[in-house]
């Protein structure tokens, strides 16, 4: 099969994980790194031998030797950079979030079909051991009908200048919420706070209501003295939880659940009458997340199909963020989401749908 | 000093701590037990030997050899107790919560006032040494300007038949956030799930918004497979994690924070920018909480002055509790708490206060 | 079945365990408390209702009432007390370590069997729901082949008046590893260092080897600034992990092991070759230890046989804390240990046996 | 300052950690990568554009653009190669263990010195933040009189062809415990196991005894189903622990001490006695160890003088691998150590000096 040639846009912090992983893996070729920055393209250089170094964006759209392209870019030009490599020809995979607006991810949904090309979100957890071992206890049944949802990452970070915690955030456990649970929220609820005079939120506390009575919980802090990554899944047979700050034993998998107490006279607080099993840690890959991310882009181009986080993937989280966003700025109300409908041109926007 | 000639009223898992504890305590003799079951008073007659065992409340009032009661009976009836309890002459110790309505804990305070008994209620977590080391840090001013409280209290508990999760759990961590951060909340905001065909919520969402951007989170259940009790609270200059699940070093205290990317051209997500110093577990006292608490309770008495856990905390939670149900109720609508003026019977109520 | 009556004799920390679980436990009555300090009987007095309390443990074995005599006294009593019991026709369970010597214990074992009379120790930890867990794991054969036993039980103690760390924390470990392993060493290497112008050892690493390549290892401290309680056991099969410092999954049993480097060529460090597979952690009943334990002393009286934690029990583990004792007093040479045969009286004594 | 020009030999897995830092570090330029794998040599010519890729170690000897060589090389190879390196000119850094026998590392001492060369071992954790702040707070004084070592390095490792667990997790920890500690053993017992068939030992306990009360232990194991890595400090006034397998606060600063008992006649175990005060998690800086190792190297040979991990604290740390080895194959007898004197090349060997 033909290799993929990629041009890595954006050479920053994450834009050099890219293009270590596409560099290695098999059946991509990075031919060109692009970054304003001659700083950042003169460390490429000492490290990707071959590779043409440009500053102009332009110019790779122009390069017929480029497949596809690789946006590690600010936010704000996700849409702008992806439509026009589409329009030139190219496959496109952005980092996460992919827009700013469900209206632009969905126009480049449209674009990229119209054009037959691969459009794809880096929504990087999908790819990890941990949760593709959950997606297979969750999909053959051993957990049970879910009930909730609930996950936590905090730590000391940069107040950023140009997003708050929830975009900055809340794409990674939104996306890993909507993949393991196979559910589109029919509200959201979301509180945020900017603290010391920030012009952007750095906590953010998100609930999604479904239709059910299954309920998803998100906490986000970039103010929290501690890192924490973790996620807890309740089912009616099992219980997930999901520690990402441990070196091993990542998930475990509780076979624990409740039972009412049978004798409403009972005053006193048993002790007993819920179902304490055995706790299970299942072994897990050692694969790097990102290889694996980078792998599916090139074999979704090669086998002309859509990936596993698609523009569609892209479009679930980015409608929870707006209406997540909206929320905050209607301290706290009750967003509404309306289904989506099948073709994504007719998926209706969540600005206007307020309580 | 006289010794206070204490009943205790209800005999089950907490009434059995509480006797215990005012068995030992300094101060207090243990005259009676009470309760309605044979069985739970027979353990008590090989345990404590010479206390006089009654099934009848009526006949506890009628004793004059007995100086204050503790109640341990189901929530339903503490108003109703309590309030003969003052008829009766006696002083009045109540588990959390103190009654199922603020306008009760208002007639309590008022009833006791008038009876010139002392009104405590068992917010049994003040008295513990990790809740009043971090007190000291905050009222000294170690911690700067306080910024967000964040609580989880979760575990796989018997869903119960008379309360649900927030009644239950949100008492421990409400009166926590009041004594050490010291603010009513200007509103609050819940989120409640019932599953498993529950009669009552299992799963509790909690924010309290105040009248500057201090932010207060709670998180309660009773269907998550592990044992969590861990409390971060932010301040300006230092960060406290306090966990009661850990054995020692219960309570960190990070000298650390945040700044501001100066720079707003610098698209890169900076890995430097915050203050990142010692941590510090500070060593704690090793005595008993309850101990504490039941000496509390005989010390006010004795020197006739207000306890620390009084019926003005009680209040403060009890509001804060029915605000969160009356959120619940709304599907998560922000209720608006009207603030309390320092005469409690002029206290408003919460539940006409939704927004 | 006729009750048990039990003497309590010692009412110190331990001796207050020991009195709590014979009270509750079903088949025994605990008709005597007997302590020098007026103090420590006054305090039972308070607790025990209808319990005798004396000062002369000669009275005690002159009540015809007493069936059997729990000590808990300093260990340099143990042989004593115990001889005599039985020489006054009691049935005797022993605080850990049952004597200072060998010796002694062998005579306790002839001396019960002509009194006929049942000899106990306790050897708490054989009772815990973890080992026992632990002893099905390897008795089923899950585990494999015995590799290796490594403990350590370390913490900040008070460096005792009347023994070494060896001989007061010891018993714990020598007595799990006994249970587990079902093997007795052919030689003890041991070091043991005196700190802070101790008399006696704060610190001690003991090594026992066997018969076959299986090897056990001891670390033993008072002067550690953290808790620590933690056992590995390496089987061919499965490995085990035992940490009594967690509230919940103490026990884990890993599914690994290692493959040898096939090609002795390659000369590179792999990362796979061996296997990794995944961590069971098995639910563990509740009941508390202590309280199996007291039922197994009255449960062997009852049925007239030997218990658990028999004389040879006490006998195997005193005879590795005698040799321990032995190679630490010779800077640590290799002490062999001469196999018990069958009958007590015929056991080698350890100390003529240096290398 | 002139640019130390580097050949990197053997571009193995630790190889490519040592080539990505020295092409990466200040004052230092890779020049030349060998290795006799082509393979090997592919992957570097990938990644390190410009460098000269050469399977002959003599022919980098012959190459008057080398200045320094770093030797990742089999162990057995170490002392040959860098004889032939000084002979050649060029300074040396060798992998640790320095080499197989002391006699080897005096002689290339001595070579060193003749030469006017820096020869350099790369005892790595001497360099990482976590053992400098340890050394600091010893050096001040705040820990007082160390009273012991403890090191715990565990985990599931592949058996190697060449080399036992002594010699590969070994001299971690004994260049850390000589680095912090500053003290030479006067002897050393070790106890070993081979499991499996397998031809080298795969867990061994290491004693050190010192000329004082100071006592140092080890545990290595290649066997073990958890990676451990943990290291106890005790000093009389603080002590240190070290976890190498956390994220943040690796090390803690315990103001912990015991106290005597001071009444031998109080038979009862006391719960108080020590002091218990604050724990301390020193903030640690976050540069890479090897970054500072080979920054050292590089500034030992720019300014002319001995690096920090010098030859003779590779002499030290190989003493201890031999007297450790010595007294395996000994089945645990204690091997003396007759001190070093300053010149190395009358340091005695410690094969001869059995007990």
């Amino acid at each position: 099969m033909e290799s993929v040639r990629v041009a890595q846009i954006g050479c920053g912090y994450w834009g050099q994980n890219l293009i270590r992983n596409f560099w290695e893996v098999e059946g991509s070729e990075v031919v060109v790194a692009c970054d304003p920055s001659e700083k950042a393209l003169e460390r490429m250089r000492r490290r990707y031998h071959g590779v043409e170094l440009v500053t102009s964006y332009d110019a790779v759209l122009a390069n017929p030797n480029v497949d596809a392209v690789v946006l590690a870019t600010p936010v704000s030009t996700h849409y702008d950079f992806a439509k026009r490599a589409f329009q030139a020809g190219k496959h496109v995979l952005v980092e996460k979030p992919m827009a700013t607006s469900s209206m632009h991810v969905i126009d480049l949904i449209e674009t990229a079909e119209r054009a037959g090309k691969v459009l794809m979100v880096d929504h990087t957890f999908l790819y990890t051991a941990a949760v593709r071992k959950m997606k297979s206890i969750i999909e053959t049944g051993q957990a049970g009908e879910l009930l909730y949802f609930d996950s936590v990452r905090i730590n000391l970070g940069l107040v950023q200048s140009d997003t708050n915690v929830l975009w900055d955030l809340g794409p990674h456990d939104f996306s890993i919420m909507d993949y393991l649970c196979g559910q589109e929220p029919v509200s959201i609820t979301a509180t945020g706070v900017k603290h010391l005079h920030c012009s952007y939120e750095n906590i953010a506390y998100v609930t999604a209501r479904f239709d059910s009575d299954f309920i998803a919980h998100f906490h986000l802090n970039w103010l929290a003295p501690v890192k924490v990554r973790t996620t807890l899944i309740g089912g009616s047979q099992k219980m997930l939880v999901y520690d990402d700050m441990v070196i091993s034993e990542k998930i475990k998998v509780y076979d624990r659940g409740i039972t009412r107490n049978p004798d409403p006279a009972n005053r006193e607080r048993m002790l007993t009458g819920y179902r304490n099993g055995d706790v299970l840690s299942p072994n897990l890959e050692t694969t790097e997340a990102m290889r694996l991310m980078a792998r599916e882009f090139v074999s979704s181009i090669q086998e002309k199909r859509a990936p596993l986080s698609d523009g569609y993937s892209a479009l679930r989280v980015v409608r929870m963020l707006e209406a997540a966003q909206h929320s905050i700025q209607q301290n706290g109300r009750e967003v509404l989401m309306q289904p989506m409908v099948p073709r994504p041109h007719s998926v209706p926007a969540v600005a206007g749908s307020l309580v």
